[in-house]
C-alpha cells in the first residue's frame, strides 16, 4: 500500500513533451499509460519472441525513479550526466517500499529496460522513443521549436529504435523529414 | 495511428478523486495506468484463474468511452441513467478507429468489463473501485466530504467488489469505517 500511494507522486512528474492538444505538457502517468496501450496495439511490429507480459509491467514502471529522479528532457546534455547515478537512488528506495520478492521483481526490470539489451527492452525504448515522436507530430512540434533541436539530436536518441520495430522507425523517420521541410526541426544533417 | 492519437484526449477527462496530495483531481489516463499497476501487484488477491493478458488492456482501455461520455461520478444518479447508451455510441466511434480485428478485441473487452461476469472483469472492478478509495484515504476523503458521501452509497457501489478480490474488500471495509468515525463519510447504516 506504501508503494501504490508513493507512485500516485508520479501523476506531478511533468515531461517536456505536449499533449496532442498542445494545451499542457503531459506527466510521467499519462505517458506510461501511453506506452502500455501501445505495447498491446503495436505488438505486430515487433520482434516475434517479445513478451508482453514482461513489457507492459517494464512501461508502466520504467519512470518511477524520476519521483526523486526528477525527468531529464532527452536533449539535455548536462543533466544526462548525472542521471544514471540519481535514478539508481531513485529506484533503491522506491522499489524498495514493496515486499521484497515484487520490489526485486520491478528492480531487475527497470535495470532491464537501462541496459537495453532483451527484445522486450528493446520494444520499450521503441515505446518510450515514438510515442513523444507522435505527440510533437500532432503538435506541429512545439517541444522541437521550443528547444531548438536537431535532427541528428533526434537520429542519436534513436540510433536503435529501429531494433525495437523496424516499420515504426521507417515511419519516425518520415514524420522527422516532415518537420525538417516544416522548419520545426533543425535538419543539420 | 488516428486510435493512437485519439485516446490522448482522456488524458483531459477529469474524474472526482483527488491525487494523494491532495492539490488536484487526476485524469482517466492516470488513473488507468495506475489500475494497470495495481493489477500486477495485487495480482495473489484476485480468484486463480483471473489471466493479466486480458485485465491489463481492458483497465487501460476502460475508460476511453468517457472521451465522447465524459465521466459520470460515482454517486451521481441522474447521470447513470444515460451513461449506458452515451457510452457505448462512444465505443463505437472510439474503438472504430482501430483496424477491424483491434477495434473488435478491444470493443469486446469493454462490454466484457461493463458486463460484469468474468473473473477478469470482476477483477477491474475491484481495482476500478478500491484505487479511489486508496486516493481519498490519503487525502482525509477530501472528495466524499466535498459530494457529502454516506456509507450506505459506497456499500451500493461496492456491493460485488469482494467477488474481484476478497481480502482487498475487507480492507476497504476497515477504511471507510476509519472515515465514518473521523466524520468524512455519513455513517448512515
Ligand atoms: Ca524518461
Amino acid at each position: 500500500m506504501d508503494f501504490i500511494l508513493e507512485v500516485d507522486k508520479v501523476k506531478n512528474i511533468m515531461r517536456q513533451t505536449y499533449l496532442a492538444d498542445g494545451k499542457r505538457k503531459e506527466n510521467d502517468a499519462e505517458h506510461s499509460w501511453h506506452l502500455a496501450l501501445m505495447a498491446v496495439l503495436l505488438k505486430e511490429y515487433a520482434p516475434k519472441e517479445v513478451d508482453l507480459s514482461k513489457v507492459i509491467p517494464m512501461v508502466l514502471i520504467h519512470d518511477l525513479v524520476e519521483i526523486d529522479a526528477g525527468d531529464t528532457y532527452a536533449y539535455d546534455d548536462d543533466g544526462a550526466k548525472t542521471k544514471r547515478a540519481r535514478e539508481k537512488k531513485g529506484a533503491d528506495r522506491i522499489f524498495g517500499l514493496l515486499p521484497e520478492d515484487q520490489g526485486k521483481w520491478l528492480y531487475d526490470l527497470w535495470e532491464e529496460f537501462e541496459a537495453y539489451e532483451t527484445p522486450e527492452a528493446k520494444y520499450a525504448h521503441m515505446l518510450d522513443n515514438s510515442q513523444p515522436l507522435f505527440l510533437n507530430d500532432a503538435t506541429d512540434g512545439i517541444s522541437w521549436v521550443e528547444h531548438g533541436v536537431k535532427k541528428s539530436q533526434i537520429y542519436k536518441r534513436n540510433s536503435r529504435t529501429g531494433e525495437g520495430a523496424p516499420k515504426i522507425w521507417e515511419y519516425m523517420q518520415e514524420l522527422i523529414d516532415k518537420h525538417v521541410e516544416k522548419g520545426h526541426v533543425i535538419g543539420d544533417i
